[in-house]
């Protein structure tokens, strides 16, 4: 299996070797044999060679079965011009050029980590959901402009999507929800935007083909609130790029712990997979950050890219072990629990 | 002061009359005279006329110095063609034509009631923020459209911004800012759309002349999850339509109890005032909705289309009273306190 190893900024070169050192040893007990090939993205990539997203790395990336990506950008880069800081100049070309229109992120709590949360622990206890973000439309990717206008400045943003684009993620969706509780929340605001109409009456139909799952709509104002009211309604969640992004980031804090949170982002030959946090700048370079998040993205490859389910759940085990053994970095720290580093975090793994 | 009194639908019709007791008492007290008309809105208009905004209504709120909005929409209507449907068919066109560019939703705590929030006390005791929420312009105006493309259909929706729709809703949050902390913040993603590059651009430049206010930036989904980790870093935040939308209700939760919290609507000639929650169809007509979140939208009436300062702080210390005094409509019901339903609320305040 070949691995493009991408550990990006700050934390990133922290996080990433960790989980490559628990790939390892799945390599090693299950007689696989897992290839890497480090390359740069963001800000470090861009002081190296002008470019947040060199040709080499992109290239690198598509010989490759997966990518697995630390984190990037830090304040270092926040002033270049947008084409270049790390998140526009290399996040979004990687996502749209690898065709990943599926961000999956799963929120779930593990048990011993509910004082992290800033919910109350019945709220919690027993979440275990996942969102499914469309990646590569929407917003993001539409036609940006500006024009001068009497008195001033006008600004648009072009939100197109298309049954086809809604359909893959969707039926995406569907067939997690078959592996889960086989139950779909959809999220739009069909009460407003004309995209969001074409996108429920989209899943309506699709819904026709999936009758053992339970579907409903739910609108984005409307799901922000559940989320927090009652997170453990949902089991799986769909919806487009934007709102997906906030609404996973939201979700994240039910946790408490985004140190924690993987996520893969799939769809086209290579997937990719990186923790739901950010590089950290404040902490990097002192052994602080949590590998966990980063690790779990390894796992999801494990299953996702590779198929090796098995594998995958080991992983999520070891992890599961680690944090109730009371093996704690400094974000998700408690009284009494055993206080480790990234390093070690990872030996423990 | 003339009133244009617009119950509308579900509970609409029982906590709007208990805002007017209020008024009432108020006006004896402080020798005002408010004149009401009552007017249709929403579901009961479209069943009585066709059209959830008969044009009637919109000339009672035309010809009035404040409307008072009860709530609007039920599954009833939800099958209507959109452009009927009570929500899109009345309070857009109410907000457009009334040129209300400001949505004001403060969330604070009352104390007492933090046992209704689903977040830990420490997170929410103190809590105390405004959403300034731009509410004619971005997603929900923008032109919308369909066209055939191969394999299926697409949807667009246009999200526009003017430096002028900015510049006025930020001035406006400013000014909210120096009655309060002095601390703004303000949410977009200019890191990805460049409407929101525009906003931040022309935030950046209004600070200059605000030195007094403190003003910071945030991205929505960095927003999305600092208003559960650590909501007390906020004072005022000012956002775009969309993301006000969703933020506002996430912002509700914090509280626990939606039927707490009112919201104000002004730019224009009349300012529109409606409590922050919906039609609730499921406990219409069973005096048990809560009518302090319409109590307090009077107040904010009195505040800011009135300019009443007094009598509007004598209404909110009314409402405080009667909750700390133990009265309680079910939403907010718990152990040892007084039960009482909408009417009897409205009395006691
Ligand atoms: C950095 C940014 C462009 C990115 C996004 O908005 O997609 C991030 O917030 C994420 O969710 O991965
Ligand atoms: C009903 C709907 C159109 C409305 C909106 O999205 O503005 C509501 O959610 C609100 O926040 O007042």
């Amino acid at each position: 299996y070949k691995i493009a190893v991408l550990p990006g900024d700050g934390i990133g070169v922290e996080i990433v070797p960790e989980a490559v050192k628990v790939l390892q040893v799945i390599g090693e007990k299950f007689n696989h044999q897992f290839e890497y090939t480090e390359a740069l993205v963001g800000g470090e990539a861009y002081d190296a060679t002008g470019h947040p997203l060199p040709d080499d790395t992109l290239k690198i990336c598509r010989q490759s079965d997966a990518v697995l990506l630390g984190a990037i950008g830090g304040p270092k880069w926040e002033q270049l011009p947008v084409h270049l800081r790390p998140e526009v100049g290399a996040l979004l070309p990687l996502r749209k050029e690898l065709g990943l229109y599926a961000n999956l992120r799963p929120c779930f709590l593990f048990p011993g980590l509910t004082h992290a949360s800033t919910l109350k622990e019945e709220t919690i206890a027993g979440v275990d959901l996942i969102v499914l973000r469309e990646l590569t439309g929407g917003l993001y990717f539409g036609e940006k402009s500006r024009q001068e206008v009497e008195g001033g400045i006008k600004a648009t943003d072009v939100l197109s999507y298309t049954t086809f684009e809604i359909e893959r993620i969707v039926r995406y969706a569907y067939e997690v929800a078959r592996k889960r509780r086989n139950k779909l929340c959809s999220v739009d605001k069909a009460n407003v935007i004309e995209t969001s109409r074409l996108w429920r009456e989209t899943v309506m139909e699709l819904a026709k083909e999936y009758p053992d799952v339970e579907t409903t709509h739910m609108y984005v104002d409307n799901c922000a609130m559940q989320l927090i009211r009652n997170p453990k309604q949902f089991d799986v969640i769909v919806t487009e790029n934007m709102f997906g992004d906030i609404l996973t980031d939201e979700a994240s804090m039910l946790t408490g712990s985004i140190g924690m949170l993987p996520s893969a982002s799939i769809g086209g030959k290579v997937g990719m997979y990186e923790p739901s946090h950010g590089s950290a700048p404040d902490i990097a370079g002192q052994n602080k950050a949590n590998p966990l998040a980063t690790i779990l993205s390894a796992a999801m490859m494990l299953r996702y890219s590779f198929n090796l389910e098995k594998e995958a759940v080991i992983v999520e085990q070891a992890v599961s072990k680690a944090v109730a053994e009371g093996y704690r970095t400094p974000d998700i720290m408690e009284d009494g629990s055993k206080p480790v580093g990234t390093v070690e975090m990872g030996d423990v793994v």
